[in-house]
């Protein structure tokens, strides 16, 4: 297995309102695929919407209920950005589940649940440094 | 918001158990930051592995259960890449979900659970290019 991840697919039990939500995060949904799913270009990864249902018939899994144990972190250049991110969340129909601060590793974070309860940590750790690119590295 | 995910971390019941898994699957633990978590590269983002326990203190947040209505796929180069991966995964203490046929969208693919039962798919999709660096891309 080479080192990455390809696809992120969230299973929603609503494919509209989480459309809306991260349309309103300033993502663009691609224009192509669009029939029961939302895909989203997301760096050399891709964000996928996909109604809980089909995603549990293609995969005769029974997904366990938000907020999931496997959660997403988006990465920012400052702190400011951070409560940016956060207050962006919220008008797009999301829930800050914890207001930013400041982070025992010395960076400033906080955390989002998206529109179907999924959690997002936002935070700003100058130790992960990003590219222009958006690609983030763990520390040399 | 950028286009981009930084971080994907699993809230894991057994960091050992997950880090045996995911070393098993062939990816490299970041050596640098290993109290209490487990860090992989993996092309321009990055899989975390971290205790439930921590995460849901950090967070405030009670996690739900495995198998995650957040779900990961890994992307292949050809259809045999997908048979050698579901096999990997069920020697690295895995467990195959959906065994590898072919898909109504023309690909090939199947579905593992990792040691805390999170879902990844595995597919070969054509229309889904990977360059070289492994970043993935939706149809142009």
């Amino acid at each position: 297995m080479e080192p990455r991840i390809s696809i992120i697919t969230i299973a929603t039990d609503d494919l509209d309102r989480a459309v809306r939500f991260y349309e309103g995060m300033g993502l663009t949904r691609h224009a192509g695929i669009t029939e029961g799913v939302a895909f989203f270009q997301t760096g050399g990864a891709i964000l996928g919407l996909f109604p809980r249902q089909s995603a549990e018939e293609d995969s005769g899994v029974t997904f366990g209920k938000a907020p999931s144990a496997v959660y997403l972190a988006y990465n920012t250049r400052s702190d400011a950005e951070v409560d940016a991110v956060l207050a962006m969340a919220e008008r797009a129909g999301g829930r800050i589940v914890k207001p930013a601060g400041r982070a025992f590793w010395g960076g400033w974070y906080g955390y989002f649940a998206d529109a179907d309860g999924h959690i997002w940590e936002v935070a700003h750790n100058p130790a992960f440094p990003i590219a222009e690119d958006g690609s983030i590295s763990l520390p040399g």
